[in-house]
């Protein structure tokens, strides 16, 4: 972390590279295996300033973070998370209904803590820089100080659930967010049991893990070439 | 990267620990400093594997990755968005038109490649897990892989720049890009000179980096307490 290091040291050495590697490959979205025992708050706020440096738009840092703790609250938002739920299984294509009731998708009342990352959409009102063409940029800002938190914390191996099926405007209302500030992210955040080796979804059949180099294009959309990087593709994730 | 070893590594050692927040912390928005020379494929095989090890909504790994190489389609690019710049500049508030004309803000022909990660928004119609209250979900999926290239990226000493003040229609048209894909993000990507100690527009006098502890709140938004965890963060965040 110390400045000096960080402008000398360019490429990180092979053993650092494997860990940032190793974050990244075996981050888990945690449903299931949370346990209930406190975050310590110098390990969360490492994970709270890890999101703090994801980048932004014009240097924006639209974030803000809610720690939401109380048992009374977590099980008001669990309460939006099934009629949520309710609403979204008939969306869901008849054959695949049986396994989607069966998913577990959330654990919102088991984990240390909830952590519901935000969105102000009026902090630098002045200096759009960036976002005249795509408004949406301090969203996405915001989901990369999302990104952050989450590897950060598979280092610390603490477990994050993203809780995606909830109604805004119901989860606005209950934490008292105002209109200009969108709730991004609701994130179950605890200690864990374990790591699962492959995603829930994965293991369960809901959805298989797609070839890289099916998704690798050159020059245009759906452009072929590129067969170098292709088969570099197929070394490496054959492997995992 | 071995499955095993994941199951069984929990928190991370402290070397390991410290070097996914090095990453984290030393990742640096790239416009200035690209050096030329061309990226290996096996490395690049292994930036777009971390970005496709993202987390996606309901498992739909919803992007896709266009590599440009081609200088004529970079300089197209370039040009696009040099006028998107002139759009945007008139609303950037008075006093800081000049600021704004001297930033660097692009280093789309100077790179060693370009990269535009796609979100294709029918990959899982008939199964949209998490979509129905959220439909941008996806969008954010891809941006989950964006910060996962670029910590990937940090760590291999290479850096990424993302572009975003260009007009999506205009770029789509010039990918070849169909209506039902976004891209999300245009990326330059290649070797740097070097990592910048603070941000361009935190060293530039944009923006100033906030106070991590004025961005903490307790149970619901704007709500005061979580004094531990203020102190915590303003701990760390002082060293930085």
């Amino acid at each position: 972390m110390d400045a000096v290091r960080n402008h000398i040291c360019h490429a990180f050495g092979d053993l650092e590279r494997e860990a940032v590697y190793d974050a990244i490959f075996s981050r888990r979205d945690v449903r299931s295996h949370f346990r209930s025992d406190p975050i310590d708050d110098v390990v969360l706020a490492r994970l709270l300033a890890a999101a703090h440096h994801a980048p932004s738009v014009g240097f924006m840092q639209p974030w803000d973070f809610i720690v939401i703790r109380d048992q009374k609250r977590r099980e008001a938002v669990r309460d939006l998370f099934l009629a949520a739920r309710a609403q979204e299984l008939p969306h869901i294509a008849e054959e695949r209904q049986a396994l989607y009731r069966k998913l577990k998708l959330e654990g919102i009342c088991e984990s240390a803590l909830n952590l519901c990352i935000t969105c102000d959409r009026q902090r630098s009102e002045n200096s759009p820089l960036g976002r005249w063409h795509n408004p949406q940029m301090d969203l996405f800002s915001t989901v990369c100080a999302v990104q952050n938190f989450w590897l950060a914390a598979r280092a610390e191996g603490i477990g994050v659930g993203w809780v995606s099926i909830l109604d805004a405007g119901s989860l606005k209302d209950l934490l008292g967010i105002p209109d200009h500030v969108v709730p991004v992210a609701y994130l179950c955040v605890g200690h864990v049991r374990e790591f699962a080796v492959q995603p829930d979804l994965e293991r369960n059949g809901w959805a298989s893990r797609l070839p890289l180099r099916d998704l690798v294009m050159s020059e245009r959309y759906a452009g072929t070439g590129e067969d170098a990087l292709k088969a570099a593709a197929s070394a490496i994730t054959g492997k995992k």
